[in-house]
C-alpha cells in the first residue's frame, strides 16, 4: 500500500512513516516544518535532538534501507496538494499537517485565526483534490477526543442513536470543544463527512487521545528519535510532568486536577492507525474512530509519574497552580471505544512501562530540558488574550527557512 | 439603542438599518460591497436597482431625516473590527456580513475556502474585539435553519436534553449541514458558543428561516429599496420562481420538490430581529432562536407562485429539473420555534400578500430580469467542481472598486 503522510516530520507523522515502512508499505512525506517553526517561536525545542529532514531521510536509507519520498510544501498551496496526489495516487492519506496545539490556539486573535483557518484550509484542499484526481483514496484524519468534550453521558463513536419526542435518527454526536484547536477539529469533521457524503469518498476520523512516549519498535537509532515536546504550548501534560520530574521540578497539574481524557501510546496509536489503512471504509462511508486505551486524570498521571519518577531516584512533588483554561475540573467521562477492536486492535503498551522509556530519553536529553527549563510555566490563560503581549506582536512572517538540525541551543534564535 | 449593522450594504441588513431608525435607535453600518461583486461574478444584479451607497445615505437623511453612520471595511481586518467597536462602543452587533450562499461556496475549491474562511475570520475577529473593547456587547449573529439539516426528529432551538445509555445531559442539537456555506454557519455557532462561555459575553444566534420579500413599511421611496436577487447563485428558490412567472418562464423546483425549508416573510425577520435586540441575553448567555414562521415544500412555493401570478395574468408552468444539490428530496420536517413568541414575535404578513407584492415589483422591473434571463439555470452542482469552468478561472483579483450604482444593464462589466 502506498501511504501518503501530510505533517510527517511531526510528533506521530514520522515514526508512523518508520511504522508503515517496516511493514512493507511505501510512504510519501509532506511537510512545510511549521511546527518547528512554531515551537521555536514560543521559546522551545524538541526535547529530543531531531535531525534535518534529509537527516532522517538519509537515516531511513541507512538503517532501514528503504526509501521515504518527501514534497516540501504547504497544504494551503491547492496546486500543489493536488500535483501530490495525482503524481503519487496514493491508495491511502494520513492526514496529520494541522496546528495541534489548544494553547497556541488561544495565544490571541491571530494565533486563533491561524489555527482555524489553516486546519479547515488544508483539509479542504486535500478533499477537493482527492475527489479530482485521486477520489479511491481512503483519507485518514485526524480528530481528537476533545471534540466531544466532557458531557454527562457516555460518549458514542461519531454517531449515536437519539429518541427525541418519540421520533427517532442517528445523528452526530454534538461536540462541544474546548479550544480554538478543538474546535477547528469539530470543523474539520464536518467537512470531511459532508464530503463522503456528496463525493463518494472513503474517509475514517480518527478521535484521538492524547498520545504519550518516545519510542516505537521502528526507532532502533537516535537519528530515527522522533520530535518531543515539553513546553507549555506544545507538551501535553504527561510530558511537561516527566520533563518535571527530571529537572527536579514540582508536577503542576492544574486546577483540582479531575480532569480526565482518554490516552493512548505512541506505539499502539501506530498500530491503530495501521489497522484503519488496511481495513478501508466503503466509497461513501465516513467512519469515526475512538482512539485510545484508558482514561486517566491529569492527578493520575501526575501521580504516576511521580512514582515511576522515584525508580530513577528522582523526588517529585506536586503542586496545583490555577486551571488557565476554562473547563470542567470535575465530570464525567466515558467514551466508548470498541470499534478498533474490531479491526484487531489490541493494547501492547501500559502507562508504567512508557513512562519508564520517557523517563530514560529525558534523562539522556536533560541538558536540552535544563537549557528551556522557562518554558515549563503556563502563561496562556484561556480567559486573557493579553498574556504574552511578545509572543502576539511577533507574528511569523519570516520566509520558510531550510529544514535544519534543532541540535544545539541558540539563544538568538530564542525569544528573548 | 445604538446598533452596529454588519453587511449594511446587504438585503436583510439595509432594511434592518431602516427599521431601527425608524423606531428611533441610532444604526452604524459596515459594508465591503463584495455582495455587489460576487453578485457580478456570476454575470447577475439585483432585480431592484439599488443606488451607490453614498445615494442610499443621502437617502435617509432626506426622507428619514436620521443620519446612518457608515464604514467601509472588511471584517478580515481585526484591526479595523477593533478600531470601530472601540469608537463606536455599539449596544448590540448585528453581524450579517457573511458569504451567504450555498451554491456560490459549491462553485469549486476555491469558494469552498473563500466562503469557510471569510465567514470565520469575521466572526472571530469580532469575537475578539468585543472581549477587548466592548465586552458588554449584545452579538446577534445570523445562523441559519440549514445548520440542522433535516433530520428525522424535531429540531430543537439550539440545544436538547438527551438520555443516552441511561444517563443525560442537555447539548447542543447535531448539525448535518448541505453545503460549504451551512457548514461555515455550523462553524460560526461553535465559535460564539464557545466565546459566550470563556469570556462571558452575551449572543444570540439566530437560526434563520428562509428570507422572502421586497418590502418593508419602511421602503417608502424608490431610493430606499432593498437588493433582490434572483439568479440561481444568489436568489432562493422562491426569487426564482417570481422572477420565471414576470419572465413567462416555467417554474423550476429543484427534482421532486418535495424538500421543506422554514420561511419568513422580510418585514416579520425585521420584527424578530429588533426583538431580539431589545431583549438581550445576560452576559455569559449564548441564545439560540429558530426563527421562522412556516414550513413550505418547494412545490408548495411553485404552486403558490403560479396561483398568484395568475392573478397578475402571468399564466406559469411547473417543470421538474433534476436537484443540482445533494439533499433529502422527501424527508420529515418539524423544527420548533417556540422563543421568539416568548419575546413578543408574533406574525405579521402572509405568503401570499408578500408575493403580490414581490410580483408587483418585478413586474416594474422586468426589463432588469429580462436583461440578465440567463442566470436562472441551475449550473452549479454538488457532485461536480468542473460545472462552471469560466466561474471557477475568475477569481475576483481585482481590487474594490467605490461602491457604485447597480443601475442599468452593462455587457462590459457582465462575465461573458
Amino acid at each position: 500500500m502506498k501511504v501518503l503522510v501530510t505533517g510527517i516530520d511531526g510528533y506521530t507523522g514520522w515514526p508512523l512513516a518508520l511504522h508503515l515502512l517496516a511493514r512493507g508499505h511505501e510512504v510519501v512525506g509532506i511537510d512545510n516544518f511549521v511546527t518547528r517553526r512554531r515551537v521555536r517561536e514560543v521559546g522551545s525545542w524538541s526535547a529530543t535532538p531531531i535531525g534535518s529532514f534529509p537527516r532522517r531521510q538519509a537515516a531511513v536509507h541507512e538503517l532501514l534501507h528503504r526509501e521515504l519520498a518527501f514534497y516540501r510544501g504547504d497544504l494551503a498551496n491547492y496546486p500543489f496538494v493536488r500535483e501530490v496526489l495525482a503524481t503519487e495516487r496514493p491508495d491511502a492519506i494520513v492526514h496529520l499537517a494541522e496546528q495541534r496545539s489548544a494553547p497556541y490556539s488561544m495565544i490571541d486573535v491571530h494565533h486563533a485565526v491561524e489555527t482555524q483557518v489553516g486546519n479547515l484550509t488544508g483539509t479542504l484542499h486535500l478533499l477537493y483534490a482527492m475527489r479530482a484526481v485521486a477520489p479511491e483514496t481512503h483519507l485518514v484524519k485526524m480528530g481528537t477526543m476533545g471534540e466531544y468534550g466532557t458531557p454527562n453521558v457516555d460518549i458514542p463513536e461519531g454517531s449515536f442513536e437519539i429518541e427525541f419526542r418519540g421520533r427517532r435518527d442517528t445523528l452526530p454526536f454534538p461536540r462541544r470543544a474546548g479550544s480554538w484547536y478543538h474546535w477547528s477539529k469539530v470543523f474539520d469533521s464536518g467537512d470531511v463527512m459532508f464530503a463522503t457524503g456528496i463525493w463518494n469518498l472513503r474517509a475514517t476520523d480518527v478521535m484521538q487521545g492524547v498520545v504519550y512516549g518516545t519510542r516505537t519498535p521502528e526507532i532502533t537509532d537516535p537519528r530515527l528519535l522522533t520530535r518531543f515536546d515539553f513546553d507549555e504550548t506544545w507538551g501535553t501534560a504527561l510530558n511537561r510532568f516527566a520533563a518535571q520530574a527530571v529537572l527536579g521540578l514540582p508536577l503542576t497539574p492544574y486546577g483540582k486536577g479531575e480532569q480526565r481524557r482518554g490516552f493512548i501510546a505512541l506505539e499502539d496509536s501506530m498500530q491503530s492507525l495501521r489497522l484503519a489503512l488496511e481495513h478501508p471504509p466503503a466509497p461513501g462511508e465516513y467512519r469515526v474512530l475512538n482512539q485510545f486505551d484508558a482514561a486517566y486524570s491529569v492527578n493520575e498521571l501526575a501521580e504516576t509519574t511521580q512514582r515511576i519518577a522515584a525508580e530513577f531516584g528522582l523526588a517529585a512533588t506536586i503542586e496545583h497552580p490555577p486551571d488557565p483554561r476554562v473547563e470542567a475540573e470535575q465530570h464525567y467521562y466515558h467514551p466508548l471505544h470498541d470499534r478498533l477492536a474490531t479491526l484487531g486492535y489490541r493494547r501492547t503498551r501500559a502507562l508504567d512501562d512508557v513512562l519508564r522509556e520517557i523517563l530514560t530519553d529525558l534523562r539522556k536529553y536533560r541538558r536540552r530540558l535544563d537549557a528551556r527549563r522557562h518554558v515549563l510555566a503556563a502563561t496562556v490563560a484561556w480567559r486573557s488574550d493579553d498574556s504574552r503581549p511578545a509572543l502576539a506582536a511577533r507574528r511569523p512572517g519570516a520566509p520558510d527557512r531550510p529544514a535544519e538540525a534543532d541540535r544545539s541551543p541558540d539563544p538568538a534564535r530564542s525569544p528573548a
